[in-house]
């Protein structure tokens, strides 16, 4: 086989695709904005359109990286919650269930029913901390141990932990072990966890009296009573934590097992860091990084392209594009494009394309007229080593469409990028 | 339904897809070398890219053509050993399990572990026969019996049948029942061979003991001293006989079953030889035909044309693409592109292209500059009754990638015939 010193950088820009865009003439952001170092890899490589999940699929970012990383999301994805809880860097041990949270306002009605009022407790931004504290003073309901931990804002992770639950095969797998308490919506009562099996019963129960324990724990917190007599105004108490995205520990082959190659991540996104980390790849922290518009995407680039010394696959993921997808701002979709070009400048100063493959597409398309994630295919271009280079000179999703590449998933990128590497196996002799 | 006096040719350049080659200017053998005959194919027909197995993934020989038969390998590859067996015309009963072997050169260390020397016994051509009416004198052991043929130069098969061995269901069907004893790299020891579930550790050690009578038979064997007194100096002794590729028969149904017309095959390789018969396809055996470059390559296109008179669906192989492939000679590759562009000839003054269809592809890539199988599409026509032409002109990679046909996988391409034949099942009213 043919040199395993070849290395591969995928550079994902999130929620990169979209649709057309009346203000730019009928033509999507990535079309508009000139890309003139996209382009010149574009030129360079191979083209063509590619669908994260399948045709047609709107894909979650976690879906959809679990795929481009080899991980057949519809055999491997057990849900978000698990991954939320291993991105915050809890133990998910078999057995468990993992939950995402969200630190939430409530209203008793007169029946006594909680009502949700704000899904986001006006957005806390501190204190949870404190909060999360008092929510792991609960300990053990019925025999099931609760862990929680706070992220991002008014965001967390939930573990319920029971030595006697065997949840595997118990259970329907095309759903998930319990459903939600977060009804989703404002003025709606918080939900009643339902089991999907009957062996679950219990572990429903014991939630359910979580969920109440943290209100009563929470509703006279000194962070709660501060924040409703606080100087500005009131501020919307989180006085409940609402589970959601239950899902069991996700049984995920090393990357290195699948691809013969280590891998490494240089992302924005705690969910992916979550994945990556329990795939064993390296997670590489790239300086400046926010998140957001403001972030350092020079940084990231260059993070990725060091990254590449040590683990031979590396994926980089610019969130900036879904930011500005979700907030429906055509323009600022349009300078995150700029963003990702100037990263793509990075790569063409920094690589040697003769010992290097590069993939620039996204994760799933966020069109600023959907302001959510759509199942329209992403444009993807393929560079560097062994490359059959096509026509296409200008990277965009129709001018992608038209690249020798043709059609693809998410789940193929693996497989091209390992051929080229010379490091996939032969099926067959 | 239309004609079923309709017939079907698929001739394969076996390893024709290629990448670029420097000093082609970045062409590729097949995109470089002109190619008047299958150019015509492609403008009176309509183009695409092949995934023999999926997007990426190197295939084997085998594996591939089980797609391109419409037999998916993921279903019904059951490994290369029994099909080698089926390929030298040994019987592969329902509980057997099948190898491939090689007459190989072992010395004991200090340790009496034997090492080998050299994999393939100094490519031994005479006294094979010899060799092999010795090991089928081991008979018997543990009630495990043992039938030997040899092959070609230093190659053979063997089958391990036990009438109380109910291997099927008993082990994980994801490896090989049996792993391999040949190490597959010289100055290694012959590696002890490992079952992979209990039920199965009797065989396994029965195989062992297998290896170590050949051995005892061998070494001192009269072919074998002959060698080491060669009057040229001495000659490695195939003093061993390693086996590996285990696997048991196969389950397919009949080509004709699957199909609903009868299949024919002239083809270089053994392998696919073995397939063919086995579902019960015609084997045609082409005079001056070697599987080398000094192959008569005219010849095996003559004699797919005449055997289409008895099965409507041919499959016609010429090996010598994948030679020089695996030789590293682009020059020569060009030149067996030009062999397979002469058999396109043939087919073109032979048959009437209102009556037939044909198709050209590969069966996998084997690049120049990587020497073996790659994941690399392969470019693909299909001409003929019914077919809806597209603008290629040019049979080549990435001509072919602008073809209206697409992407398509090689399990397509039974469907796509059957169809244009008018013998496909309409699935629904």
């Amino acid at each position: 086989m043919a040199t395993t010193s070849c290395r591969a950088l995928i550079l994902i820009g999130d929620g990169l695709g979209d649709r057309p865009v009346p203000e730019f003439d009928g033509l999507t952001p990535l079309e508009s904005q000139p890309t003139p170092h996209l382009d010149e890899l574009a030129a360079r490589g191979e083209c063509g359109l590619m669908d994260p999940i399948a045709v047609g699929v709107p894909a979650g970012s976690d879906t959809a990286h679990f795929a481009m990383l080899g991980y057949d999301p519809y055999k491997y994805y057990t849900g978000r919650g698990p991954l939320e809880a291993l991105g915050v860097g809890m133990d998910v041990l078999e057995g468990d269930l993992g939950f995402r949270c969200n630190f939430s306002t409530v209203v008793p009605d007169k029946k006594g029913r909680l009502i949700v009022d704000d899904r986001r407790a006006g957005r806390i931004e501190e204190g949870t901390d404190r909060l999360a504290m008092a929510l792991n003073n609960i300990g053990s309901i019925d025999g099931f141990e609760f862990q929680f931990r706070p992220s991002v804002a008014h965001r967390g992770a939930l573990i319920m932990r029971n030595p006697l639950l065997r949840v595997s095969g118990d259970y329907d797998e095309d759903s998930p072990p319990l459903s939600d308490a977060d009804p989703h919506a404002e003025k709606q009562p918080v939900l009643e966890v339902q089991a999907n099996s009957p062996a679950l019963a219990p572990a429903a129960t014991a939630l359910n009296k979580w969920v109440h324990a943290a209100y009563e724990l929470l509703k006279d917190h000194p962070v709660n009573v501060a924040r409703m007599n606080h100087p500005d105004g009131p501020l919307k108490p989180a006085n409940i934590c609402l589970p959601r995205g239950c899902g069991v520990r996700p049984e995920l082959p090393a990357f290195r097992k699948m691809h013969g190659a280590l891998g490494g991540l240089v992302v924005e996104v705690g969910l992916i860091r979550g994945l990556g980390e329990f795939v064993g790849m390296e997670v590489v922290e790239a300086p400046g990084t926010t998140g957001g518009y403001d972030t350092d995407h020079l940084s990231l680039a260059r993070t990725a392209v060091a990254a590449l010394d040590r683990t031979p696959i590396v994926l980089c993921n610019l969130k900036a594009p879904d930011v500005a997808g979700h907030d429906g701002k055509a323009d600022l979709k349009r300078q995150t494009v700029a963003m990702l070009d100037e990263m793509a400048g990075v790569l063409l100063e920094s690589l040697d394309l003769g010992k290097t493959v590069v993939v620039v597409t996204g994760d799933h398309s966020t069109p600023v007229s959907v302001k959510d994630h759509s199942g329209d295919p992403l444009p993807i271009l393929v560079c560097g080593h062994g490359v059959r280079t096509d026509e296409v000179r200008d990277f965009g999703e129709r001018p992608c469409g038209r690249g020798t590449l043709g059609r693809i998933r998410g789940a193929n990128i693996m497989p091209i990028l390992t051929n080229l590497m010379g490091i996939a196996h032969k099926f067959g002799a």
